[in-house]
């Protein structure tokens, strides 16, 4: 048996993604920007791909700007609209749990001159609306908030955070890191008064190497990568042809069948936080019902190294992931863990267990009834 | 009967590629951050990818970075060294037949301070290494030159132009885009004095949305996309494993029997051109012999407008580029036409035929064939 509980690290391609990137490296294999009728043809694909991707979140195609991936998307969406607002104003907002590829481009702009503020969350991990309200400047030109906290799974009020924002000057932008929440909700940009919204492929069982930045007409923003202009000069760069066509697959297939899929995981989600609340001396962190995301618990084990806890894990074939996998390993306190308090002594005792719409009730029993077997002999081991 | 000629463009991938891509999609498709095997397991195969390419160039591992293509390798070197180096200086020298993603990175930096030399070539578009020597300053940051011209096949003397630079001034780096000559020649940047070299996946019959730079140990250089650290801290973002094994694979192949493979393009070539030179008033521009590229030839038909030639050709499955086609498909008169002093007459009137390992005489003779019926008919419609 085997136990792939590392979903929000990454996820398995599907088999209809997988068929479409062949075909797009063996037979329209086209340069999007060559002129002649095999050019054309890739050109359509991706062209394609724009409709598939727009009509999930009911935007127009040409607010769709592909980029290689998750990182890339929210790099382009700070610094691309600081590059082309900063007359605005240099102050930005995030929060303190933000992704990597959100805080260091926060940390990059401090560097550059600009001022950021870093929201503190309470110990669910949402954020305090009334700290955002005090936050608020005239010069404000940007607000980051993501949707889905990778490690915790807290979902923000995105709606109200927009509104928040926009009664303070409906200039500010407003951008959310959704990698951990596209495919997990129908994200509306237009009626949640999102601006700018950055999405990965590899998260949704799509190709790694691609996502796409959802980017609002009227948004104002500069390109971060310059060169022949491909994009509307937005993004230069040979468009990935393969990893397009694959990104739009995976985005239909996971929006075929929503609800019962998403119905899946919170089941599967709701016997894994009933089954594991079980086991002596376990502490589930944060939010676990249908106010949290549907595929992320955080689960701490006091006396455990969670290092430990994941290697015994993946010699019985069940993974999954010490804080965030999705920076680099290097093992380094949770920013995220700590902001939602949880106690200095679980901070390195914390595992995250991450679901996709292929998990199934039995690998999760078999998950519970490995860590049965291993807890107290680690523990045990521990106290020697 | 098809000849598809447009593979400075891009390439098919091969079928070993194809099948790297896939295993990576759907068997080892763990986040090589994530610390668990299936992580380990992934990482691992970045890990040998980077011992395959460094190999073809007798470099260190660790001096080879994954991109999302030739663009942002292009983009990095230049960016990523001034952020790191302007201490040394705010003067950079390039050429004035460089690809966009140079040259509009170039531009880009004339914005950020920095005074940009943008170096003459000759009538072939070998750049004049008199006006290199005098263009160099004490403050001279970084020269980029490209090894091989993406419009005409021009080879650049890249070791002569390295001893220069350095002679003048040993910190200078030297950065070379060696998009079109990865894959055409061995190059050996120790040896040649490169600091840093950009390459693509899908110029060698690789995967689009993948690239290298490779940036030698003791060139000091920043990240331009910021995030969760992976690859030391210098490109952040989960790797596009697939993308990433498909290119060393591609690498890998092209330089197995690889005097062969590039006696054959160059017959190809050589055949071509003698073919070619015999239909009526048509025009080679510049160098054809083994002084020139193996795989480029930039041909003007005089009185007959390229787009026109281009799409007639199409008709006929014959896939040629009118300039250069890896810049996004507004048809704009070519910097490097006119570098080479090309009439003007001749400007709109010239189309680019690039060859692969496998493109056969047979192609090249039907695609004479077809030129041959076509140009008369063409022309005689343009007088009229």
């Amino acid at each position: 048996m085997q136990a792939y509980l590392d979903n929000s690290a990454t996820t398995v391609c599907e088999p209809g993604v997988v068929e479409k990137v062949v075909q797009m490296m063996s037979v329209a294999f086209g340069n999007p920007s060559a002129m002649h009728n095999k050019g054309v043809e890739a050109e359509n694909y991706v062209k394609e791909a724009k409709e598939i991707i727009a009509k999930t979140m009911k935007v127009q195609e040409k607010e769709i700007l592909f980029t290689s991936g998750g990182t890339e998307s929210n790099n382009m969406a700070i610094m691309g609209c600081a590059a082309a607002n900063h007359r605005m104003g240099k102050h930005l907002i995030t929060t303190r749990i933000e992704h990597p590829s959100v805080g260091n481009v926060m940390k990059h702009m401090e560097e550059e001159g600009y001022e950021v503020t870093y929201l503190p969350v309470d110990e669910n991990g949402i954020v305090k609306l009334d700290k955002l309200q005090e936050a608020l400047r005239p010069d404000t030109m940007l607000v980051s908030v993501m949707y889905v906290n990778n490690e915790i799974g807290a979902v923000q009020p995105i709606e109200e955070i927009s509104k928040i924002v926009k009664a303070n000057n409906k200039a500010t932008l407003f951008h959310v890191d959704a990698i951990q929440a596209y495919g997990k909700y129908r994200i509306f940009p237009k009626k949640m008064g999102i601006d700018l919204l950055s999405v990965s492929g590899h998260k949704i069982h799509g190709p790694k190497g691609v996502g796409f930045l959802y980017c609002d007409a009227k948004v104002k923003i500069k390109p971060i990568i310059f060169g022949g202009g491909q994009q509307k000069d937005l993004r230069s760069g040979t468009e990935n042809v393969p990893g397009i066509v694959g990104l739009a697959e995976a985005a239909k297939e996971i929006y075929t069948d929503f609800e019962a899929k998403i119905e899946h995981l919170y089941e599967v989600k709701a016997h894994f936080v009933e089954e594991i609340s079980k086991l002596e001396d376990v502490k589930v962190n944060g939010l676990t019902g249908k106010d949290s995301a549907p595929h992320v618990v955080s689960v701490s084990f006091p006396g455990v190294r969670s290092e430990v806890l994941l290697h015994s894990l993946e010699e019985r074939e069940v993974y999954a992931s010490a804080g965030s996998a999705c920076s680099s390993n290097k093992p380094a306190v949770s920013a995220t863990l700590k902001a939602i308090n949880v106690p200095k002594e679980h901070l390195d005792s914390t595992l995250r267990f991450s679901f996709s719409v292929h998990t199934t009730k039995e690998e999760i029993d078999y998950c519970i009834e490995v860590l049965k077997e291993l807890l107290p002999m680690l523990r045990k081991y521990a106290r020697h």
